[in-house]
């Protein structure tokens, strides 16, 4: 039963290397090393809890062409746990090693102008939008796209941060001066009832498969929580797992990624709106109730994908909400010796971080609950 | 809500120390990870694929009071993954640093007899037998046992080492001499219409709970599939259920353990039967399929108990079969490049081990479905 996605699988004892040392590192390496693989991290020094549970690790300065040149001959496939990698970087290593998802996956994602100029070349809807790289930018463009409008940096913005929101009245050079006058984007607020994700992954033969979908909540731009299922109707399911399969399609992407999406359900008999907000390559924090909820995790499918192994079928035996924890509820878990411990059906995963600054993701936890349907 | 069990309670960052740095270790060392607690793993030198998911590791041997001086420094508990630990190594250690189960749980469960004494005196069933220690001595129990039989060393046995069987017509020296002329055990033959263990946790308020009782099958004495649930009667999973509550409270159990049992259903309205065959003080095989088919899988309990926190839950939300991956299944299941990843609903694990030997556990597969009752 040699297929090709067999052929190119790697074996037990590989050596997976992984950009990041962060719990999104911690968990992808923990979900390694029960598929047999051996992991190296690999993450500029600093608190990195993926160190504690790989068998190797590089804390060394993306930018170190010795330290990146042994971790490429250490390991049989590169990945990363978050998109914002140096290019120089995957550029350096592309050429040693496969790096799934591959380098033009981050050189599009990692820009959030490309990023939805390629979502709009597939027919994927997007909210209005305008690059805008000075003040007068932002004044050519903004009764177009109306307000409240949201500017954000281009590149390198996560969990709210490099953006701000422009109401009516607010000065517009002031705005520009909060992101630090860089090049922008400026998004139109859309009306929606939901925000969703899809998580989903891609193998290296091209088969997409998808985890059912979640509802999030944000607070302070930071997710707070994800309920799944979501309450949003059939059509609009189909609509965000059509966006995921031109998504992944159209940037050639090899392991698991999340499209966080907006959805409006249709009003009297129209279809529903189901637009792209942005894209994750990589395990997504929405995606954490798989390891709990389903028969495989987010993290153990994207290894599957990089390592081409076949993916697994992403069933889910139960309902669940994740909650994360953040800086001030990490302290008060421990605080309280294990409250959220003596919670019914609360499965609990702490990323092991030596600080709990205010904020800061600390761990999560996810309710399960009988499947209702 | 401070509870006895939160004041002992470790906080997220504490150290938990791990002797033994097989499967069992490796898999105690990443459902430690996931409850925030770092690792400390030590075994003597040689393939010990606990390291590779542990933050640190001793590699030096069990009587090595240096190592285990800096080990006892190191960690704020001590649990072991196997019972074959010498005397003198815990001694030393539960001298300097809580070892959780106690000193007192191995020293019982180390030797046949003194297992099976402890268990008769708290009311539990159990196979005829008789401490023997020479051919002169197996002569005179051989009548009273009946044959075929059991001869097993008392001490430092598993999967089928050091046992041998006594038919009609065997040489009693020669059988003697097949276990080394060790102090034994003979045990005699029961006719029983199942092999099942009860996979439970005592937490250190003596709180216990016990996940649902697997079925269990065994080739060459090597534990083959575990199958949950087993075709048992209420009666006798209740009568299970029993002997697990009798023996932890004996034992003043912290932690998981198993005990593997005999079940004969009662025919014509009469009770079940249900014997101990032994005891496991440790996590066991026969509960793999927990990390699967739980809320909660047998090494977070343990974990959880030994930390000094609430035992979580048991809940079992799916049907499931657990399928032991050998030496040689193991190098097919490489050669195959994955077949096994192509089944659907099978959870993969594997161990991370360098050689795949025959007969060597390499890793373990758990097929769920849909609950059906």
């Amino acid at each position: 039963m040699m297929t090709d996605t067999n052929k190119l699988a790697l074996k037990p004892g590989a050596v997976i290397g992984i950009l990041g040392g962060g719990q999104l590192g911690r968990m992808l390496a923990l979900a390694a090393a029960e598929l047999g693989f051996v992991c190296h991290v690999y993450a500029p020094a600093g608190d990195n809890p993926a160190f504690d549970v790989a068998a190797r690790h590089t804390a060394a300065p993306y930018e170190d062409e010795a330290a990146l040149l042994a971790f490429a001959k250490d390991v049989d496939v590169v990945t990363y746990e978050f998109e914002n990698i140096p290019d120089a970087c995957l550029a350096f290593l592309v050429d040693r090693v496969p790096v799934r998802p591959g380098v033009n996956v981050l050189a599009i994602t990692q820009d959030r102008i490309s990023e939805k100029n390629m979502a709009v070349d597939h027919g994927v809807g997007v909210p209005d939008f305008a690059a805008v790289n000075s003040v007068r930018d932002i004044e050519n463009e903004i009764d177009r796209i109306g307000r409240p409008c949201v500017l954000k940096t281009r590149r390198f913005g996560y969990d709210g941060k490099g953006q701000t929101i422009i109401r009516d009245g607010d000065d517009l050079a002031k705005c520009f001066a909060d992101i630090g006058e860089q090049p922008a984007i400026l998004e139109s607020f859309v009306p929606f009832d939901l925000e969703v994700s899809i998580v989903a992954a891609r193998d290296v033969n091209g088969k997409i498969v998808a985890f059912d979908i979640p509802e999030n909540r944000h607070e302070n731009h930071i997710l707070a929580t994800s309920r799944v299922p979501a309450n949003i109707s059939k059509q609009a399911s189909d609509k965000a797992m059509e966006i995921a399969v031109k998504l992944a399609t159209a940037l050639e992407y090899v392991g698991v990624f999340a499209v966080e999406l907006f959805v409006s359900e249709g009003k009297d008999g129209q279809e529903p709106q189901v637009l792209m907000n942005e894209i994750a390559p990589r395990v997504h924090n929405s995606g954490h109730w798989t390891q709990d909820a389903c028969h495989v995790s987010q993290f153990e499918q994207h290894i599957r994908a990089v390592a081409g192994l076949p993916l697994a079928d992403p069933f889910r035996h139960s309902d669940a909400v994740m909650y994360n924890l953040l800086g001030q509820d990490g302290a008060q878990w421990e605080a309280l010796g294990g409250e959220l411990t003596t919670q019914e059906n609360m499965c609990i995963h702490l990323y092991g971080k030596a600080e709990a600054r205010e904020g800061r993701k600390m761990g999560h936890a996810t309710q399960l609950s009988k499947r209702k349907h």
